[in-house]
């Protein structure tokens, strides 16, 4: 087993409260006025202990029972039935819901910080509430007011849960090639025909409703995106009085055996004339269920996130304990954690998470003020910061969170490869996060083709200037040079992007570079700003060491900079050149 | 199941042939004089049938079964035994063996060709014929003729398997903590009492003797690993007429559950009291045990290029098939392989692997030096460079061979997440070889604290002057100034890199760093190499695209030197300052 799972509470209240400025960016927003670092701090606790308590003990055993297909009913692994029905009790799916629908309208920065230590914990949980979550705001905000009143508190509480059913075998990445019909019938209602893979929670056996969020194609429909529309689709029919009743005509074709994430059952789904609801406008499915895929997506970052200090804190204990080797001074043997090497493999995944954190939290309340500012030019600016950094947090947190898995694992050697060790679990894990919910290629895609040029470009320009203006107000320290040297290369890089509009050889060359130049500099930026926090403090529950993680992030993971943007330099060229059949 | 496996025979052929001088090699080496890269070709047309027909169907259903401890005794996965008698009766095992115990005497280039294709379609199965190999070296090298002519022709044609037992629970890297006992007994044989863990083809249900050697100490031996000494613990005693006799007194404690190799035997050993012999003399037991380590660490090296090729090969055919996304004139959908970020994923396996490929030849070539060239001066300097690559090609093709292969399944998708599609067992059976036979970061200080200062830094001179001499002489491509470039770097951080002697931080700092920023050179060298040869061809079955792989490496992966150089040039601070507690 894994050295335990320290909460890192104290770490996420200094954000808030000392570097991102909580407490008076809530005053200003109607409903979140009287939520302050201080409430979030002891809410968070309280979430800690849960998942350290509740879900860490069912993740190494919900990996090796994992999840099973039984006479076509899905058992998930022993525990988890329970351990879900205590977290809709605790009321843990409800703490950023809408109150109107049994929601706790907290901030979506606590929401994110509760996702965080879940995925610390039991990323296949995790998926329930999250995808819930997910399936509730896509109702919100293009559902009837006749399916928000039968559906929408049910999946705020998390009393019923949620699931997004797009890709089908040979659609993924490209929704337009979907082939799923929704054939209208007289009562308004429409039958669902189709088979759709890999859909995360697709069924279990909590003993509740299955609210499941379906693209498909009108009879009459367009070929492409054009021609989809989403549709709500229960595992059980409401009754007159809204509890589940008739078992709709759908099942699980299969269960998917996977790397990772073995307690979360992933289904493949036929639809047999199931009966559905349209959500939003015929042909507009798409943009419905982005509004569901931009929350999964910031979810998805946060996983990464997660598990990356899952692991780097269970290095670090391991390399505390584990003896090997020597010291300069000849003594030992000497804990591991004493070696340079081993330092490095460990400095780098803290290095990553706390201004990662810094930055998802960042973004959360970008969301809220998007979602609640009085301003509507204010909502705006914030809703295109929120647009800008989405794929950012999903991609670079997930990447650079696998990374930090596998950094993790090397610290434990061979004992890292042996599953009852538990490190390698995480690696399997995180795997998956930078894959669903678009890949990391089609994020970088989403950043270089759309966000980078999204208002002529304006959201960019802020965001840069923000962070020029942090830099140039920044107290000494090594990374401030480095720091106003990456945030050129991005802002060259960033025009070298805008030209290529209309090329997407160039941009697709450039995609991913362009994503981690992004990530790193903004970063980077969280470092400055968690200094900046540092020195007015005399409370000693904050972190400490932080100069120093700072130091090491310029000096060891910053020049990666130099590396995206020389290869941005270089163009599409030595890509596109060698002939497809010898690639 | 992953389309299948295309062994790289002629793309072998050419780099024997045209880039490696290797009949001209061979002439000079006594016993090797009619071994020709016509006679390699023809052997390895041969073993590429065997490995894709034999090797290849039992990869994924090995996976699956994994191996099992039934009433003490491991059953390993069906077809496994069956497949080994056949590779031996086929002479596969002695292919480069000493014909004074049976073995054909072929070049180790051709022996590392044979490997990297078993690697690629059954890491699992190779580890049987490697590890029996590396018995076999260090029992010529440092056995008794007793013990030589009782075991080491069923060694080296493979009806005897062997293993290496070193590992304990408290001793791993640092092995000079070891506690297994031998006890001398009255008839010149020793009673070994201790147990050993992680012990690949510890045990196996194939039917033969297993030939363990195992790490122990004397009763009067002093503290670390001066008071190790190696002994040869057969799992049957050798009756008079040299047949398996008596079982000794050793058992399988547990078979290891780890992330991938499922097929594979990983042992716990209990040695209660089991008979061995001597090996070498008494306390250089480690110095005996590294004949064989260094073997395998070239072998291991060799999995990360097999499973590296693999995987790539997989992932090409299936951004061929695999339809999502437009074209840059519009229409679509085109197959993923059009898509630039997709060809990038593609390329950097393929700018990895050619070059790694040749890079490795050239060691083996030098290994053959370094055991026949009549010159005794010749066989030093040959063996000095094969110590110099060791490490590099150990943990650099394991390092990039892992990358590649998450590259590879990031291609699938979706897709490559599931087990079906057996590329997501290319990822966890490559995680083991960056940790098994000296983690990765053993590689790096073994580089930076033993190789590069070795004979006052004379191999590593002349290394470095070899490519300079190719740079000087090189026709024009972009690479030669990236190449020139990235020489300097190397040799300036070389120079850091000798001043830094008896500086632990400063060298376990630099060590990963230094040791990819080696690697990258000499791949860039190899390509050189590749380059020179290629315009000489008319020869249509030879590799085409190499200019343009060679251009892809220099403007995407080559420029990563930048980055290693810039982190040895910040050297150990940022590393060493955060105070342990915090870390």
């Amino acid at each position: 087993m894994p050295a335990a799972y320290q909460p890192p509470v104290a770490a996420m209240r200094f954000l808030l409260e000392h570097v991102l400025d909580f407490d008076a960016q809530m005053a200003m927003l109607p409903g979140l006025e009287d939520v302050t670092s201080e409430l979030a701090e002891e809410v968070l606790a309280q979430a800690g202990r849960m998942c350290t308590e509740r879900l860490a003990p069912l993740n190494l055993p919900g990996d090796a029972a994992g999840t099973r297909l039984v006479d076509g009913e899905v058992v998930t692994a022993p525990g988890f039935a329970q351990a879900y029905a205590d977290y809709v009790d605790s009321g843990w799916p409800s703490l950023a819901g809408d109150p109107a629908y049994g929601g706790q309208g907290l901030s979506r920065a606590v929401q994110i910080m509760l996702d965080e230590m879940v995925s610390a914990v039991n990323v296949s949980f995790g998926l329930f509430p999250g995808l819930t979550r997910g399936a509730a705001e896509a109702l919100a905000a293009h559902g009837s007011e006749e399916l928000k009143s039968l559906y929408l508190e049910k999946l705020t509480t998390g009393e019923w849960c949620g699931a997004m059913a797009l890709t089908e075998a040979g659609a993924g990445t490209d929704l337009g090639l979907l082939r799923t019909r929704a054939d209208p019938r007289e009562d308004g209602s429409y039958s669902i025909i189709g088979t759709k893979i890999f859909i995360s929670s697709g069924d279990q056996d909590f003993g509740n409703n299955i609210v499941h969020l379906v693209l498909a194609r009108l009879p009459d429909a367009p070929a492409g995106v054009k021609g989809i529309s989403l549709f709500l689709v229960p595992k059980f029919l409401p009754s007159g009085n809204g509890t589940p009743g008739e078992r709709n005509a759908m099942s699980v074709g299969a269960l998917e055996h996977k790397m990772g994430i073995h307690a979360q059952p992933t289904c493949v789904m036929n639809y047999d004339g199931a009966t559905g609801w349209l959500v939003g406008e015929p042909g507009r499915g798409l943009n419905a269920m982005f509004t569901m895929m931009n929350a999964e997506r910031l979810f998805v970052g946060i996983q990464g996130l997660g598990l990356a200090d899952a692991a780097t804190q269970a290095a670090s204990s391991y390399a505390r304990e584990r003896l090997q080797g020597r010291a300069a001074d000849g003594h030992g043997p000497v804990p591991i954690i004493a070696h340079a090497d081993v330092r490095k493999m460990l400095l780098a995944g803290r290095a990553f998470i706390e201004p990662a954190r810094a930055l998802a939290a960042w973004t959360a309340i970008r969301m809220d003020v998007a979602d609640r500012h009085p301003d509507p030019q204010a909502r705006a600016a914030a809703h295109a910061d929120v647009a800008l950094l989405t794929p950012v947090i999903k991609a670079a947190f997930t990447d650079l969170g696998f990374e930090t898995t596998v950094l993790a694992q090397q610290v434990f050697g061979g004992h890292g490869y042996i599953r009852e060790a538990g490190i390698e679990q995480y690696v399997r894990d995180a795997r998956i996060t930078q894959i669903y919910e678009g890949t990391n290629g089609v994020q970088a895609m989403d950043l270089v083709a759309r966000k980078v040029t999204m208002e002529g470009g304006e959201p960019l320009r802020r965001y840069l200037a923000l962070i020029e203006a942090d830099i140039e107000h920044a107290a000494d320290h090594p990374l401030v040079p480095q720091l106003r040297d990456a945030l050129a290369l991005l802002a060259d890089a960033s025009s070298v992007i805008a030209a290529a509009e209309g090329d997407p050889d160039r941009l697709g060359a450039a995609a991913t570079e362009y994503l981690h130049l992004f990530a790193l500099v903004s970063l980077g930026w969280m470092w400055l700003r968690i200094l900046a926090a540092a020195p007015a403090l005399g409370d000693t529950r904050t972190p400490r060491g932080h100069a120093a993680l700072a130091r090491y992030f310029a000096a060891y993971l910053l020049p990666r900079a130099g590396l995206h943007a020389a290869r941005i330099a270089a163009g599409p060229g030595p890509v596109m050149e060698l002939d497809e059949e010898l690639l």
